[in-house]
């Protein structure tokens, strides 16, 4: 299945994608939280689909992300060793953690805020991994047991705020909407080999990353288990899988986003993605 | 007021200490959650108090966390000098941030689990904030407008998977029961002057830490203005503000916890709690 949320921010209904048409789920009478994940929602969602005769959602409706407030976003840090060497940081001996405030989650197509004082706002096109139930130390073996689905995700991050604004990078990864999430989520039937999928992102049409999943250093079962190891994961939570050479700190000069600039994003198989960039303003 | 949650795991009622006596507020049908803060809960909580009769609870009921999940757990490192040099750190120029994911989260009196593979679970006596409104930007002469109240946090943390395994400091702070919290939230008006608030911490009935938030590098309006420019605050959020010298990792040679170890724990105006170390195990 392919799950989407629309509408207002703040309001948005569940639904689906079923052949490239948008269908209103919310007489499902749920939304995609995590007592929806935790308690077999996709299971009912699925009964609900086959027994219901669903109304079609207008292709230009606003999607929000396609999950409601995780109870957290954790990223892997330089996971694809080109990325790594762009930013002159060494192949990574176990992986690196940092997380996201919640609050910077927002729609995939969604305005990116450039925040007050900002002046190095960064993209990275990544998958991201929906925890489907509550991990700890889960072994690798079974870590995928562990998946709802997957996502495609920016991780937008500001590079001063991040590496030279003394703390973790964590200042840097949870402004508002720095986590355009989406279009959809993707059960793991919906797509092919995970560990072979294109991932690339455009800035005003030019091509800046162009990677495959085929080359991350940590693949997927090792992140949850491991990540799995230092907190218990919850379902609904995310994990972000890194990003692949191309980031705008990678540029010799470095290259940083302003308002008007437009970013668009795609994994196969998890759909696309476009953000304008604006300047801050209070919501 | 002090606010207290009270009952099993995961099923806790909302309560509140007066005059040192506990009482049942279950009766106002809310929790201390996010929504609560959000809709000035705290001006509902009052005039229920004022004008109900309150059924006492037990003395010895297990209390939880005084506030329910959080949308996050944001941590200042470094911010009493005494303690930065004790781990060896430079003075920070501008605060540190990291995160906890909330699944550390657990009441003041439960057990703390070391973590499977831990070798270096250490203590942190902390002074933590809970934020009553959303809060963006925030000046600093505004900041304390956005404070719901004060409580007792143990900023639990395993210095191997913090401080040698690659990562941010995330790796070491947010595993399961390691951000007891309370026994009580404190609204401001209970506390005395917030910069003058002796803090300290046994471990074994031996005192190892001593301080005084006086001895803050970064104040409290300081630290809610600076972590508002990076991400938005929400009603309920806790940001934690620091430890004072005399952590495990401090010592020469260091110490930590094992299995059988008491940490007890106070704020001057918060109140004790008590935790006794144990081995994982699944819940």
């Amino acid at each position: 299945m392919k799950l989407i949320r629309f509408g207002e921010k703040g309001k948005e209904k569940p639904g689906v994608i079923i052949n490239d048409q948008q269908y209103d789920v919310s007489g499902l009478g749920e939304d995609y939280t995590e007592h929806f994940f935790e308690t077999d929602g996709l299971n009912r969602l699925a009964s609900f689909i086959k027994n219901n005769t669903l109304n079609t959602i207008a292709s230009d409706v606003r999607l929000g992300s396609p999950i409601t407030r995780p109870s957290k976003i954790v990223c892997i840090g330089l996971n694809y060793a080109d990325h790594a060497k762009e930013t002159n940081a060494p192949l990574p001996p176990e992986p690196v953690i940092f997380m996201k405030s919640t609050t910077s989650l927002t729609g995939p197509n969604d305005e990116i805020m450039i925040p007050k004082n900002s002046v190095k706002t960064d993209w990275e096109v990544e998958l991201a991994i929906v925890i489907g139930k509550k991990a700890a130390y889960v072994e690798e073996a079974e870590a995928l047991d562990y998946v709802a689905g997957y996502v495609l995700h920016n991780d937008v991050s500001e590079r001063e705020f991040q590496l030279e604004r003394n703390g973790t990078w964590d200042k840097g990864k949870g402004c508002d909407t720095f986590a355009p999430l989406g279009p959809f989520l993707a059960t793991p039937d919906e797509l092919g080999d995970i560990d072979n999928l294109r991932l690339w992102l455009t800035v005003n049409g030019q091509k800046m990353q162009d990677g495959n999943t085929a080359n991350f250093i940590f693949k997927i079962p090792h992140i949850i288990s491991y990540v799995s190891q230092f907190m218990t994961l919850l379902p609904g939570d995310v994990i972000s899988t890194g990003t692949p050479a191309g980031v705008g700190l990678g540029f010799k000069p470095p290259v940083y986003l302003k308002p008007g600039d437009v970013v668009e994003l795609g994994i196969d198989g998890l759909g696309t993605s476009k953000q304008t960039l604006v300047s801050y303003s209070k919501s």
